[in-house]
């Protein structure tokens, strides 16, 4: 399924191709994010010309709302959102933790009351297989429990231990899917979890390794930690992990996280980020973030972006962009967030470009380092 | 500039063509309106690729926001908001009557405060032609009175005479821009007025014509009155304008409308009724008005109109687009926007293969009754 084309000679990143039942994903890879079964004001048609080779829908959202009888009827989640690449679900356990009221967290599984409508739900591990076999996405995940920061090293190990426990059981419930239903591709990936401790870390990619999972996602990162702790924890957990399996941080992250992070051999990323600054009034560029909305735009006819070859900078001037934002227009939300979808589908493109020529430690240093300084021109 | 194709052997119904500076335009065509320099949540491009050969862009709002400065150092429009096929500007008239605080009119002109920031401004028929020069539209349209229903005649006489005199200002204004500036090809329609009064109707045509416009609106219909009165009107006015200018009655309007002018001998449409039904909700198809967000539609994995061969009714289901209003998804309102724009431009399509075949009259028995037949299936 996981090919490791190639590693740079200088340092970690990698660049592989993993093969699922919608198509090829070349890593490193970013994953836009569709949270209601859509990402966010953006036709597929365009996401998919802005390069995406991969979407990741967020399976609690989903399970909610529209609700698992309409997508079953649907035939799945594909067809439903036309989307014809392939598609990575959670398990739904993150948003559980972060949006859900009132949860109870048992060794059998996690009780929650809808944000939505209050409605009480309750999951085991088995049910969140079911669930994501029902979506029919390429890349499913496992329930895990996921910790915030900081968290003491106790709680950490009871959820680490648990994540495992149920690790083990939806494995073993995907092994029975795949005897005993229609004939599936559905690829299923462990998740590290173990807070911010190395031992804990430790711990839990052995339990996983030995399950032999499709995929490793490194879980319970940049859940407010600082930059150089969540460096650190990707750093040591990707060394733990096997060369020839994808490694995915999972909700990684800013342009200069997703630059880190592969420098420490990390392959996929997904993250809100590109269009809920988009829809906020903000855009990436190569030469840092852009507030459209401020006053120095009003009259710069110059594209977001002078080296971005996407339809909003081959097209639309800052200073039309700024004019939608103040006349609250629709078409600048959806426009920046297109921009913003484009710019970190191209970020990976060319670290993949850079990796082929074992390059990446170069472009690392200038990305950064026009990325950061401060935008003025 | 203009040429009548053909006429249908059966009615009054016309297929022409009209050649702007950004290129022919085939009618009976609907014009896409562009509020504030944008049709709402739609991409230019995938309104061009809808079919659309012109747009409509307001004078009023683009002149208040972002404002002449802004949009002369762009380019004129066309550059500003990325759309290269022809634009039709109004004169903001109708707008400084429906929407401005505190408007005072004479016959130098009109006196109004923004409903943005509530700044005066005054402007003359001659300032009128500046501001559209500037915007750079294919078509330009005359300052004029526009009043609402119901009228007295006397105010309908008092509103009619001056559109005429600044119809005579207008265009002097325009013939020495074209004297002293640089070679334009902006068209300038004259608009007929005179409220529900076909005496009044009569004066104000004659007198345009005496002018002798590029093309000729009718003015003050669809401001309240009944849909017979609406047509009558339009019937009674086309009946007065020449065969070899086009006619475009501002404004109309919903399909049915649309149909019922065309069949009047009318050339040209436009009406915001798409975006802004779109955005509440609403699909026009063949079989009639779709509230969206109703329930039987929760489970429907239909097209919203399965003769409809838009991006939208090939990729997506009403169950889908249901499930995104109910989300409360940007998404939403824009894919039933381009629907229902593609909709109407797809009307038009169809009305001139019918007139080509001289067949209007049959299409328009088939269109009413499947359109007006309650929705059902």
């Amino acid at each position: 399924m996981f090919t490791l084309v190639h590693q740079d000679k200088n340092g970690k990143a990698r660049l592989g191709k993993l093969v699922t039942e919608h198509g090829e994903i070349d890593t490193p890879t970013f994953m836009p994010v569709g949270t209601h079964a859509t990402i966010k004001g953006l036709y597929p048609k365009d996401v998919e010309e802005a390069g995406a080779q991969i979407m990741l829908s967020n399976t609690y959202h989903v399970f909610l709302r529209p609700g698992m009888d309409v997508i079953r009827k649907a035939g799945g989640l594909h067809k439903f959102i036309s989307w014809g690449k392939p598609i990575l679900t959670d398990s739904g356990g993150y948003q559980v933790f972060s949006l859900a009221l009132l949860r109870k967290l048992s060794d059998k599984g996690v009780e929650f009351q809808s944000h939505i409508d209050g409605f009480k739900h309750f999951l085991t591990p088995e049910d969140v297989i079911d669930i994501q076999s029902d979506l029919g996405s390429d890349i499913m995940m496992p329930l895990d429990e996921c910790v915030h920061y900081p968290c003491t090293k106790d709680h950490g190990e009871v959820a680490m231990k648990r994540t495992v426990i149920w690790a083990k059981r939806s494995h073993k419930h995907m092994l029975e899917h795949k005897k005993n239903g229609p004939t599936r591709k559905q690829l299923l990936f462990g998740i590290v979890q173990g807070a911010t401790y190395e031992d804990l870390r430790w711990v839990c990619a052995k339990e996983l390794i030995d399950i032999d999972f499709d995929g490793y996602s490194i879980g319970g990162v940049s859940v407010g930690e600082p930059s150089d702790l969540i460096y650190n924890i990707l750093d040591f957990t990707a060394g733990l992990l096997p060369q020839g399996k994808p490694r995915y941080a999972m909700g990684i992250g800013y342009p200069a996280d997703i630059v880190e992070a592969v420098d420490r051999g990390i392959d996929m990323f997904d993250c809100v980020v590109p269009t809920r600054y988009g829809r906020n009034g903000t855009a990436f560029t190569s030469g840092g973030k852009i507030p459209i909305r401020n006053a120095p735009y009003a009259e710069d006819f110059k594209p977001l972006d002078e080296q971005c070859s996407c339809y909003v900078c081959k097209n639309f001037s800052r200073a039309y962009l700024r004019h939608l934002f103040n006349a609250q227009e629709m078409l600048g939300l959806t426009l920046l967030s297109l921009h913003n979808v484009y710019f970190f589908l191209d970020l990976t493109r060319n670290i993949r470009e850079a990796i082929k020529q074992d390059k990446f430690k170069e472009f690392k240093k200038i990305f950064l380092k026009r990325y950061n300084e401060s935008f003025s021109s």
